[in-house]
């Protein structure tokens, strides 16, 4: 396809989807919620077609040498297109952000000045294999009242038209207009290129992929985006931690899931309960397999453990691999994690109240945690009723972004004539 | 000064204020209002050295041909001085934005998960003439505890050379440092070119000059910013208006104030009340000196009012101009503003119940009022007790920006061990 036909496209999609979020913005919370509702019936009704499409995506990559790993993240499996209906029903369940007013107060004017939740208008998702991203995605839109652009990867293109189909038919149901949820159906990597850079259509990007997505956007978007670097997560066991609190939950901070952006990687401990806890810790450690590289002072302590490179206090492994670091105090440990974390979600284990508040308080962190495993950072978790990622952006959504994160605030006033004096 | 000169200068600039962010951050409450106590008093009690300072100014820039406008704005006299130091007592007295939780509640898991206000961290402020900004800005950066970067004009630097001093010793008697307000020294034009593009160090940019600053940085800028662009500002006269209160909502929209951003541009009129209001409205107008363009409908009842042309509807006047178009009804009216509105501040004035809330819940503007003059959009007026500006993007902050647009939220969790299943 020529770049200016892509471009076209693209402008297209961008034009239609900012009509069509205005048509959103106006419908009731229940038109959009009967929409959820009808896809993820679509959804169920249409198993078949939806599986067939499937294969067909599973064919080509099987003869395109895709992984085992993507392979099984593209798999639509009957199981999982009830996950994507009982997902979308969960999502119209939930209550409307839309329309809220808060804080409506009188000022000495006389007016009186409140603030109303709305929807951003236009939202671009930006995802890889998983075909039920798709359904994901629309239905946190479509709940917030948002237009949605979705780029899936090429490998799910069968699937993701196929699902668009039935959200297409679902939003006919509701008599909301086609254009309110579109997928990306030219799998031209120039098409990325031209959605992250239609600011005049788009409102926020979501980048739901690696960290070599987040980058590219970094780079090159112009359109805002909601961005999840690096999770380069810690866990502080103090000095006056409980042992059993700490053992258990600088356990299940590793070893629950290797591969989550917010699993600990590095395990700060206090020197002064060291001895009595670390070579506890490291047995159980070493019993679910987690290898281990240690500061010095760790190594002191257990020789057999590799030394920590500079490397690896910075590294998210993503995998059953830990840093562990011997620390004078509270204070080494807030100014390790300040150098090497990278702000996402942190913890402490301490029986004390100051140094408890001074962690909340000082860890520049999206996520700051007292006795807590780090594993409960997620938006479900956090009651958000669903997650459309994690950011580690300070501005606008920070840590686990739910469907606030897809609407703002606009200032309402009432007034009864009145003027400024 | 050789362009990696000026790089060192404002990197060196960037990593003292990051260093000294984290300090601010965990300054009390009372420290920081010192602080700022501390500077009024300075910035009184040094006035000598501020006029020498201002003068200097003056005499450079009357020599350089400055417009007699921008050599008011730079004056500084003892008013102003006086005026600097009000406001600095006034933001004392505000409540602390910093450290507030709010929200927080048990989840079934047992953790409890609320939400805390904390500063951004760097804040950098690009502004023009005026040097009371610098008190003013520094003022509500050290009140958010954030460590702020000022760039100000280079016709200035004298005076914000001056007023940053009083900063300083205002900061030592509070042991709070220094580098917490830096005031760029070098008015290299390539030291913009370097703030705005550090985003390691730097958090937000607040840019507080004209549009050419702005989109200049809407190009250039790699750190996020609090952007206010154009302000076309619409007061809709409904059918149903009471024709008292739109009469004084729509001189004083205009009248009022002519060169700010929350001034009425366009002004929209329903069809069925246009010819009762219209010729009175347009008397008000023509006798306060305000020059009239109107729509085709407007010019059949007073042809001697020009032609609009599809410019106006765009224009943001900032004088005493005003086009007007007579619209069929609201549909036509909110159709009117979407597409030509700078999503800044709108108006409608109705008796009718459904109509206004149409309006406030359709119209997609930063500040969108019923029966009030739109010249309320300010923060003052809304009662944030400051504003350090206006935004017009959706994420983050919109509408006037106080304190709480200079900070974020961050998750606290505390947990008694909990670990997740």
């Amino acid at each position: 396809m020529h770049s200016s036909e892509v471009r076209d496209y693209m402008q297209g999609i961008g034009r239609a989807a900012q009509a069509a979020a205005r048509i959103l913005a106006r419908a009731s919370s229940a038109q959009r919620n009967t929409a959820l509702l009808a896809v993820a019936e679509q959804l169920q009704s249409e198993r078949q077609r939806l599986k067939e499409a499937n294969e067909c995506d599973q064919e080509v990559g099987r003869a395109g040498g895709l992984e085992p790993a993507l392979l099984d993240r593209l798999g639509l499996s009957d199981a999982r297109i009830d996950d994507m209906a009982e997902g979308l029903r969960q999502i119209a369940a939930l209550p409307d952000p839309i329309g809220a007013v808060r804080d409506l107060h009188s000022r000495p004017s006389g007016i009186q000045v409140g603030r109303m939740r709305v929807p951003l208008g236009v939202v671009g998702i930006i995802y890889e294999a998983r075909p039920n991203v798709t359904a994901d995605a629309a239905g946190l839109c479509l709940k917030s009242a948002n237009a949605v652009i979705l780029r899936g990867g090429s490998e799910a293109i069968h699937s993701n038209q196929a699902i668009a189909d039935c959200i297409r038919r679902g939003l006919a149901v509701s008599e909301l207009p086609r254009e309110a949820v579109q997928v990306v159906e030219i799998t031209d990597r120039a098409a990325v290129g031209e959605l992250i850079t239609m600011d005049e259509y788009l409102d926020v990007l979501v980048p739901r992929g690696g960290k070599g997505l987040v980058e590219r956007l970094l780079r090159e978007a112009t359109v805002p985006m909601i961005k999840h670097l690096d999770g380069v997560c810690h866990v502080y066991v103090d000095d006056q931690a409980d042992p059993e609190k700490a053992a258990r939950i600088a356990y299940n901070a590793k070893t629950q899931r290797y591969g989550t952006c917010n699993t600990m990687e590095s395990l700060l401990i206090a020197e002064a309960i060291a001895p009595q806890l670390l070579p506890r810790l490291i047995d159980l450690y070493q019993q679910a397999g987690v290898e281990l590289r240690g500061c010095e002072r760790t190594r002191a302590l257990a020789p057999a453990i590799p030394a920590a490179t500079e490397a690896d206090w910075r590294a998210e492994y993503l995998a059953p691999i830990l840093a562990i670091r011997i620390v004078a105090d509270l204070d080494e440990a807030i100014e390790h994690i300040e150098r090497y974390g990278s702000h996402h979600t942190d913890s402490i284990v301490t029986e004390n109240y100051t140094r408890a508040w001074r962690f909340l308080r000082e860890v520049d962190s999206s996520s700051v945690m007292v006795n807590a495993s780090t594993r409960f950072a997620d938006g479900f978790e956090y009651g958000l009723g669903a997650e459309i990622g994690i950011s580690t952006a300070k501005l606008h959504a920070r840590g686990p972004v739910g469907l606030e994160g897809l609407t703002t605030e606009k200032y309402v006033v009432l007034g009864d004539g009145h003027i400024r004096e």
